[in-house]
C-alpha cells in the first residue's frame, strides 16, 4: 500500500468507525426504568470503543456491491453487540477473569459478576430484537424474497454466533488451556471463535443481496482468510504487542499456557502464515476489481494493527 | 373442576409434555466433535424436564385456534430453551447461587461456571437459530405475509426474553434482595421476570395465525393474569410447598429476604390474588367457548400445582 493509500484507507476506516460509533451509541437508549443499570452496563460495554471491524466489513461489503449502507446498518450493530456480548461474558472470573478490556475496567469489575452476565445475555438478545424490528419497519419496502433473504442472514448469523460457531470455538479455547493442541485443532477452534463472526460480517450484506455463487464463494474465500489473519495477528501481538496501545495485558497466552500460532508455529512462521492469510484473503477480490480496494487495505491493516 | 375433567386434562397435559420432550431431546444431538461438551451441558439441563408449561400453552393455543401444531413447534421449543437459557444463568453462584434444580444438580455444579455460562448462551443462540431454520425449511410453503407474521414472532420472543422483558425483571431482582419493594414493582417485575415469556408463549401462536385484534386482546388478557398468577403460585410454594415435590429449596426467599406476594400480601390475601386472577385469566377466553376448555383447565392446574 502505497502512503496516500493507505492515508485514504485511514481516513475511510475512521469515518465508518464514527458512523457506527453513532448508531450503536442510538441503539441502546437508558431508561428510567427500575432496570436502568442494565442499560447502562450494556451501554458501557458496546460504546467502550475497540476497532469495529466485524460492522466495518460489512458497510464496506454493501458498499463494494453497491447496496445501500443504511440497509445492512441493522445486521451491522447487530454483529458487534454479538461481540461486544461475548467480551463481557469472555471476561468473566469463570472465564478468562480479565480485569480490562480496550484500556478500561471490565463489565463485571464495574458493574458486579450478576449484572455483566445480564448485561451480555441482553446485548445477544437485544441482537436479534433490532434486526427483526428492522425487517418490520421497512416490510412494505421489502417484498417476497427479499424477507427470506434477510431471514436468511439473521439464520447465518445466529449459527455463527451459537455452538457450531462462536460458542463451540470459545468451549475448545477454555478446554485447551494447559493442554498441548495440535494446529489443525488451533485452526479449527480460531474459524469458530473468532472467523465464524467475521465470516458473517462479509456474508451477511452478501445473502441481502443475493448475490451469485460464485460471487458468495469469493466472499467467502476473503472472509476466511482474513478472518485467521485476524487471529494469528492477535497471537502475535500478545507476545510483541504494546500494553498501552492493545488497552490489555500481554503475555496473557504464555502465562495460561495456551497454544497459539506463535506457541505451534514459531514467530517467525506466524508472521509468513500471517502475510499469506492476507494475500490469499486479498487475492480472492481479485474479480470484484477497483471497487475492492477498501476491502484490500482492510486485510492489510489486520496484517499492521497495533491493537 | 370436575374429577373426569381434570382426569382428561392431566392426560392431554402430559401427551403434550412427551411431545414436547421428545422434540427438544432431538433439537440437540450431541456430535463427536472437539466441542462435544457444551452440546453435552446445553442437553442436560434442556431435558432435565421441569413443567413446560410454555411450549404446552403455546400448542394448546395453537389447537384451540385450529392451527397446526407442527408450524408452532419450533417457536414452542425456542421459548423452552430461552426459559432454560434464563434458568442456568440465573443459578450460577454470582447470581442466585443454586446448587439444585429440578431434583438434578445445576448445570454449573456438573460442568463448571465457564462451560454453564456458554450452554445459557449457546441455548440462547441456538433459540434463533432454530426458528429462523424451521422458516427457511417451510419457505415455498409460506408465501408473502406468512413471512412476516414468523419474523413479527421472532421479534415478540426476542422482547419477551430482553431487557424490556424478562432479562429486565431479572435485574430489578437482583437488586431488590434485601431491599422492601413496593406492590407496584413486585408486579412490575413479574410481568417482566416471568410474566413476559409466557406472554410470548400464548401470543406467538396468535400472531403466526394473525389473528384479529379483538381475539389478540382476549388471550392477551389470558396470558398476563396466568402469567402473574403463575408467579404468586411460586410465592405460596416457596412458603408452603414440599421440598420433595419441588424439586428445589424452600424457604429461600425469606433467608434471602426477599419481597414476595407473600411477604407483601400475606399468606391469606396472596391466595385471594391467585384466585382472582386465575378466575381473570379464565374469563378472557369466554369467546372462544368450549374449545378453550384446555387452556381454562390450564389456568385452574397453574393454581394447584405442587412443583
Amino acid at each position: 500500500m502505497k502512503l496516500s493509500e493507505e492515508t485514504e484507507f485511514e481516513a475511510k476506516y475512521n469515518a465508518w468507525v464514527e458512523y457506527i460509533n453513532d448508531s450503536l451509541a442510538r441503539v441502546i437508549t437508558e431508561k428510567e426504568a427500575p432496570e436502568k443499570s442494565i442499560y447502562e452496563a450494556m451501554k458501557y460495554s458496546l460504546t467502550a470503543g475497540g476497532k469495529r471491524i466485524r460492522p466495518v466489513l460489512s458497510l464496506a461489503v454493501c458498499e463494494m456491491l453497491g447496496g445501500d449502507v443504511m440497509d445492512i446498518l441493522p445486521y451491522a450493530c447487530a454483529i458487534e453487540m454479538i461481540h461486544t456480548y461475548s467480551l463481557i461474558h469472555d471476561d468473566l472470573p469463570a472465564m478468562d477473569n480479565d480485569d480490562y478490556r480496550r484500556g478500561k475496567p471490565t463489565n463485571h469489575k464495574v458493574y458486579g459478576e450478576a449484572r455483566a452476565i445480564l448485561a451480555g445475555d441482553g446485548l445477544l438478545t437485544y441482537a436479534f430484537e433490532l434486526m427483526t424490528d428492522s425487517i418490520l419497519k421497512n416490510v412494505s419496502n421489502n417484498i417476497g424474497d427479499g424477507l427470506e433473504a434477510r431471514i436468511r442472514a439473521i439464520n447465518f448469523i445466529a449459527k455463527a454466533a451459537g455452538v457450531s460457531g462462536m460458542i463451540g470455538g470459545q468451549v475448545i479455547d477454555i478446554e485447551s488451556e494447559g493442554r498441548f493442541i495440535d494446529r489443525e485443532l488451533l485452526e479449527y477452534m480460531h474459524k469458530c471463535k473468532t472467523g465464524a463472526l467475521i465470516k458473517a460480517s462479509v456474508m451477511v450484506p452478501a445473502i441481502i443481496m443475493k448475490l451469485d455463487k460464485n460471487d458468495m464463494d469469493c466472499l467467502e474465500r476473503y472472509s476466511e482468510n482474513i478472518g485467521l489473519a485476524f487471529q494469528v495477528k492477535d497471537d502475535i501481538l500478545d507476545v510483541e504487542g504494546n500494553l498501552e496501545l492493545l488497552g490489555k495485558q500481554t503475555g496473557k497466552d504464555a502465562s495460561r499456557r495456551k497454544s497459539t500460532f506463535v506457541t505451534l508455529y514459531g514467530i517467525c512462521e506466524a508472521k509468513i502464515k500471517l502475510e499469506n492469510l492476507i494475500y490469499d484473503g486479498i487475492a480472492a477480490l481479485e474479480k470484484f476489481g477497483d471497487k475492492a480496494g477498501f476491502l484490500k487495505s482492510l486485510a492489510f491493516y489486520i496484517g499492521k494493527r497495533k491493537n
